[in-house]
């Protein structure tokens, strides 16, 4: 990232290393509920201590913050599947860093962990959630994306949700984004054909040059129904939908019978202020005895370990090819990079370096 | 019905019962293809002499023709999960009457019959599809209500699709409705609590006084949102839904975790020249980790007989309430007998008596 991009980044990074400013925890919390795309007025910058753990407790050092779709339903007010932050609260984020003091049985310093660490320098764990991870077996941007909760829930979305079997046609929206990348990749792994749509011709030559999707359909320049008829002959026996909205519907019209969508996100609508736009094709489900099920990753918790060890795997093989594109920044530059998502600018799992475990 | 609701009906039963035109078979052809609510204008009446069956073929004199919403849908052009009928013949109806003449091996003079006879007086078939039915068990009208295709598509929906359990909520709507009536009293065989959403106090008090139903939402008089909330205190298990629309959306804002829908219908949409209402709220889905499935009860041919058995059986004792509404009218008042289906205002089976097989 252009350092122009995040112009009080430097200034931020300069205080943070200065003498007696080294040992503050700079924060970004949340300021107000956004109206449509979050501003960085949304947001408020803190600091405060570097937190001392306490007995059953420890301390770990952000070294990558996680960007996700879902962080902007988060902010909205109101039950969802999870709670939404509270003003004033860290924005919650994933992310993977080093353990720097430790007072935990299970935890010493020096190990790498993931966890719901949220938008900070320094996070105070009791260790719940909390994995630890091998910086040795692949970098540490990864564990949040291929080997992290998005390579889970394309994992869970594709294979329990979506059922996918051999010989099946797959579609997937938001194909060249984290979640997408890895599902499509998985349903060719299962022996479907993977057709991807993404937004540009660079992210759909990226899908099937790199990632080998069948086929890609670019819904910035073409006709997306008719381009699915085209590149699925045989009609969608699964669909995982990443954005929602017109494509959506889109991909209802071109249902086999008895097909399964599974519903991952909806990027396309987090930030309508005119109310979300619902399937209105949704009654294909019944011509096509079909089915549309959401789902949550954290429901599979008791299967991470053995998903994430076949991610792993497959990693190894070199079957899966994982991108991470990873912004410097630090936390002052998480409104702006939140953005990205939304602006269909990144390709891959999209990660921001904080850099506090890097000393 | 009141003659003054078929002006024409009495002139052509007249017509029909004068000798010689006693031989003419009276039909209901889709004359053009409806925009909005079906007129009149959409259908031509013809009438030509009653068919004689050739080898392998027999005669039904139809007794009573069955009023389905999806009839609406069959008007309409293109694919669905059955052909639409083709401007200029018979108008597709489900129906039951007595065998007049046969060459068929399997079908005799006097047998009782159900078959998609088609809305007209006399029915040339081959046997494919029809089952014989027995007038001393219950009435032939019985047989396009309960006992027929309405009661098989509301077993198949909330047992199979569905999946009720003991001790879940399950809430309906177009609960007064054909379908809906016997959903719910499935549900509440199952042992579940069913909440039933229906148009007005006599329908409400119906479904709760003499079908069983734990209470009602009457949704032209009360916010069924608020309704739900009192009536589901537990939120809603499965969701059984024949109308669309915007009590879609309402039931979707009161899902329980794991919630199955199935969408039988979408009665208040078919109508609609302004397009489909999608289902804004269909995300959900995912925050309550529910599904919605379609489906058509066709798929289940093979199960028929069993299911048949086993509505019959409740219905012997006494656990399954049925309700048929015979119009008086011959085919002649199937357009406007039709229209009662969506001005909401039959309850239970909506049939049409034509009476060809009375004599």
């Amino acid at each position: 990232m252009a350092a122009a991009d995040s112009p009080t980044t430097a200034a931020a990074q300069a205080a943070g290393a200065a003498p007696g400013a080294g040992a503050m925890n700079h924060q970004v919390r949340l300021a107000a509920r956004p109206q449509g795309l979050a501003k960085r007025s949304d947001f408020e910058f803190t600091q405060e201590p570097i937190p001392t753990p306490a007995e059953g407790q420890f301390v770990v050092a952000v070294s990558h913050i996680s960007l996700d779709p879902a962080m902007r339903g988060w902010m909205n007010a109101g039950a969802s599947y999870i709670d939404p932050v509270e003003i004033g609260e860290v924005m919650r984020a994933g992310a993977v860093g080093r353990v720097t003091a430790s007072q935990h049985p299970g935890f010493a310093a020096g190990d790498y962990v993931y966890g719901i660490f949220g938008a900070q320098e320094h996070a105070l764990s009791d260790g719940r959630g909390v994995i630890k991870i091998d910086p040795a077996f692949a970098p540490l941007e990864t564990y949040l994306g291929t080997l992290g909760m998005t390579g889970l829930t394309a994992y869970f979305g594709m294979l329990d949700v979506a059922k996918v079997q051999a010989g099946e046609t797959v579609v997937v929206s938001g194909a060249a984004g984290a979640v997408g990348s890895v599902a499509g990749q998985i349903a060719k792994i299962k022996g479907a054909r993977a057709v991807g749509i993404a937004g540009g011709p660079e992210k759909c030559s990226w899908i099937v040059d790199e990632l080998g999707f069948d086929a890609a359909i670019d819904y910035k320049n073409e006709d997306v129904r008719a381009a699915l008829r085209k590149h699925a002959p045989e009609r969608v026996d699964v669909y995982f939908d990443n954005v929602g909205g017109e494509i959506l519907d889109d991909v209802l019209t071109w249902l086999a019978r008895g097909a399964r969508i599974a519903i991952c996100g909806a990027i396309s609508q987090y930030n309508a202020s005119g109310g979300m736009r619902g399937p209105s094709n949704y009654m294909a489900l019944l011509v096509s005895r079909a089915s549309m099920t959401g789902f949550v990753v954290f429901d599979y918790l008791d299967r991470y370990r053995d998903a994430g060890a076949e991610l792993a795997g497959w990693l190894t093989e070199g079957r899966l090819v994982s991108r991470e594109e990873v912004v410097d920044g630090g936390v002052e530059a998480f409104p702006e990079t939140l953005l990205r998502l939304f602006s269909g600018e990144n390709t891959g799992k999209l990660v921001l370096h904080v850099g506090a475990a890097d000393a």
